[in-house]
């Protein structure tokens, strides 16, 4: 039996903030639905930040009252009486199921994505959920907190990949591959604050696409931003925008906006911040957190706010400051390089070169990216608002060296999409269509006009089985007719296999058709042939 | 950079046997592939094994010293010369990556098995890696102590699924859900003892098909049966057994043979042993272990050597003692409702009713059952020698009330496709025949005939991409004609699409078939439609 020992409570406001532990308050609570639960949850946390924030804002006791009186109210509804029910019904936090018509919509977008990393002659490879924990260690910089470990029950110290991409290296490493274009679709796993409505969760998929090999500069870059082109625009969820930069632009930036070398991975990461925070708090994380002083702050802030193309490039190529960096010189020329291959494959209107994008992990080197969805542009804004971001990546040329015993690189590119938000969009559209979604392929249900026929349907429906085709029945000994053709209607089921005792007499079976109606006998030998010519399209 | 630091060293025999910290003792060995290490493991276990067994057994001082200089042979391969590497590059015990062919050979697998599930009707779901801890106690006996458990960081205690039917039960009682037929692919996690030589993994996949709902009785669990059935005859493995017996027989032969009711789960574990030991060492620990009296187990040891089909049932119904249990009536009443159901779909043949069938798992509560291969008959034995499960599965009437806050019942049940064998008997075959297997679908290369041709190439590709065409091209400004041929012959591409100068004056592409080397000038608008026809067979 299920463990019916009581839980911690959640009794102070702090506990629910911030550190990945608030879901501890959850247990002892109501069983609930997984989703309402995670959405209560998420409510009550924003909830308790904004009652932190008024206070913090010395704002006035009646505002802070009102919004505690709220708090409590939701806490009140996730529930504290213990003795009502015994253990917890749901999945982990930021996890969650998939119900038919979500695994329905999952391998549509599947569909789409690998027919494209197909399209481009990729391999597929796959590997372990989790890792030893040394593999990933020192690859994900400020990030590494948030990855998931295994307890230690004797043997290897384990933890749960955290992405796709260190988890490749050290295939290629181990397997002393120099060499190889592949694709990956598999759950990563990220101890991260969950906001499940918006698409973001702790068991998560990426879908990676990774050229590892020694080649002339940016033509597998170029084709990885042309793959991310291809998958946004087949799924047509928007409009989207694909920022560009490269780490050896940033590092020249640093460096002559006056950022010691020893800060320039920490400086990255805030800088990464932009797409959510302002520059002014971006700017107060450089100077109060990280130690920059206000004036390096300022310039690097002059350079962020930049935004292009070619005619950036060109730029800041005359750039006095910039362009007497090696590093800055060698990433814009190939930024130039990049653009010149993108404008050949057509799609250099949806990419922006972005001195402000930085992505936060440790191990790139050169180019970076990420597509973000746009929401339809608003006329009383100039720009177009960013709704999140739906893929990413970049050149890491130094990680499979960190693998190989002699340390030899082998230089990697690659993009991985995150479909998580993909899904949301595509789930909400779906939905707000109305479009009715099967979940199941079946053909024929195999019925009985009159009782005791369960025999004959057995056989009739194994038959069916055996010539390849899909068929169902409903499990009774003698469902009424009326019942049978409810289940059709209610699955989609397209035809139906009436056995009767006259038709059995008669060598035939009636075949239905459920949406017209319509009844014909067809003589048992030509069943087969008639059901797949009535429902296999080509 | 990975961490350096010094591992704990292997340097005593009893490290290496039994309880899953065997894996400790190779950090700090060389660097070696996966599963070299291993398999080096393995053999080093076993050796160890020997020893002990030898010493146990008083062997003579000769004999034992000869196996202790293997068993250090054994460790002096995996090596102690600590300074030499600085890490361990594998993936965790009982893990393996697939690479791109071991890929191609999975994928097939799934084709088969994921079609079959479909053929009956089947809707798809998923859920997270790991659960709730809770959610997995005390729903698999003994086996319990075999869960990976997540490290605590705060928050909920979690554990990676050890099943895909105790999620699938917490699914259908978290969304009340009381009638479903899915399917549910996705990898398990076992800290057994790994032997992969033979398939068994600590991370490995289960393919589940599951009716839940009530229904007349036997009708759903014949189809699990013919399921199997199918997916075995599908794949071409070779010949195979399925046999089946009932928890409730089960439990009334143990209670007319005298086992007290508290010893019904755990007796019924060391029976289960009955396919890899012999009835002595089973004996053994019935009595040894679990406390149970001779005579009692020698009255088990009547039963559990019988084997056959509805003769067996008939006389098993006639049984002066088995007959007076109410619950092996029950069971014998369905077990022949069953093999009437199996006669109809034509598979009674490959069923055996076995009373030596037990199944470890807590959560059965009728029908069991489990598929074998069967090595070629070998004329100087009476009987096919098993060489493992491939499949089982049962009824598991009660798992759903264990979630429900209110106890409500879901009768479910369903089989596990164990595929690791199946994947290994494969990856054996597909070695053994020297096919070829191709890893990527690519149709054609886009190549160049002179050098400076990179941006024709690049216009050309984005063409043939957009197009929907699989294409390739070398990363290279200025390749030669033949790498790029050569190229095509490694990877199996059928077609090259060849820019050169005067083609591009004369508006053609030259397209060349790989395997004839026959070349064509195709006209640029004519190019698309004509790799279509050569290359898209139905």
């Amino acid at each position: 039996m299920p463990s019916s020992s009581a839980h911690a409570q959640c009794s102070e406001v702090p506990g629910w903030v911030g550190d990945g532990s608030a879901a501890a308050g959850l247990t002892g609570a109501a069983v609930t639905m997984a989703d309402e639960a995670a959405e209560l949850e998420e409510a009550l946390r924003r909830q308790a930040d904004t009652v932190r924030r008024l206070k913090q804002e010395k704002a006035s006791p009646e505002e802070v009252a009102e919004q505690v009186a709220k708090l409590l109210e939701l806490k009140a509804q996730l529930g504290t009486d213990e003795g009502k029910h015994k253990f917890v019904l749901k999945t982990p936090k930021g996890t969650r199921d998939y119900n038919p018509k979500q695994m329905a919509i999952r391998e549509k977008v599947f569909d789409i994505i690998i027919s494209t990393f197909k399209r481009h002659g990729a391999e597929v490879i796959d590997t372990p959920v989790f890792e030893l924990k040394e593999t990933l260690t020192g690859k994900y910089g400020e990030d590494s907190k948030l990855i998931y470990d295994l307890k230690d029950q004797g043997g290897e110290l384990l933890s749960l990949r955290y992405d796709l991409t260190v988890p490749f290296a050290r295939y290629l490493a181990m397997n002393k591959i120099t060499n190889i274009k592949r694709y990956h679709i598999a759950k990563v796993y990220r101890r991260d604050n969950p906001a499940m409505t918006r698409g973001r969760y702790r068991e998560f998929y990426q879908c990676d696409f990774d050229i590892a090999g020694q080649f002339d500069p940016m033509i597998p870059d170029a084709e990885c931003l042309k793959i991310v082109h291809e998958i946004l625009s087949g799924l047509q969820i928007g409009d989207f925008l694909i920022k560009v930069n490269d780490r050896r632009i940033l590092d020249g930036m640093f460096a002559v906006c006056g950022v010691p070398d020893s800060k320039f991975r920490t400086i990255c990461s805030t800088v990464d911040k932009l797409d959510k925070a302002t520059w002014e708090d971006v700017k107060s994380e450089m100077v109060g957190e990280k130690g920059l002083s206000p004036e390096a702050a300022d310039r690097i802030g002059e350079y962020v706010q930049l935004h292009g193309g070619l005619g950036l490039i060109e730029q800041l190529l005359q750039d006095p400051k910039l362009s007497q960096n090696k590093l800055a010189r060698e990433g814009l020329g190939d930024m130039k390089l990049l653009f010149e291959y993108l404008t050949l494959f057509g799609i250099a209107d949806k990419i922006s070169f972005d001195l402000s994008l930085a992505r936060g992990l440790d191990y790139y080197t050169g180019v970076i990216y990420e597509a973000i969805l746009l929401q339809p542009q608003n006329a009383h804004k100039e720009e177009p608002v960013s709704v999140g971001s739906v893929a990413g990546g970049g050149r890491y040329d130094g990680l499979v060296g960190m693998f190989d015993p002699k340390g030899r690189k082998v230089p990697c590119v690659g993009v991985s999409i995150g479909i998580e938000r993909i899904f949301s969009i595509m789930e909400q559209k779906v939905e707000a269509s109305e479009e009715k979604i099967r979940t199941t392929e079946t053909q024929v249900l195999v019925a009985a006009a009159q009782k005791k026929l369960l025999e004959e349907r057995l056989k009739l429906i194994s038959e069916l089985w055996d010539s390849g085709i899909k068929a169902e029945m409903l499990y009774k000994k003698n469902p009424k007719l009326l019942n049978q053709l409810q289940y059709c209607e209610d699955n989609g089921i397209p035809l139906v296999a009436i056995v009767g005792e006259q038709e059995l007499k008669d060598g035939v079976v009636k075949l239905r058709v459920v949406a017209t109606r319509e009844e014909v006998d067809v003589r048992r030998e030509n069943l087969i042939e008639e059901i797949k010519r009535r429902t296999c399209h080509p």
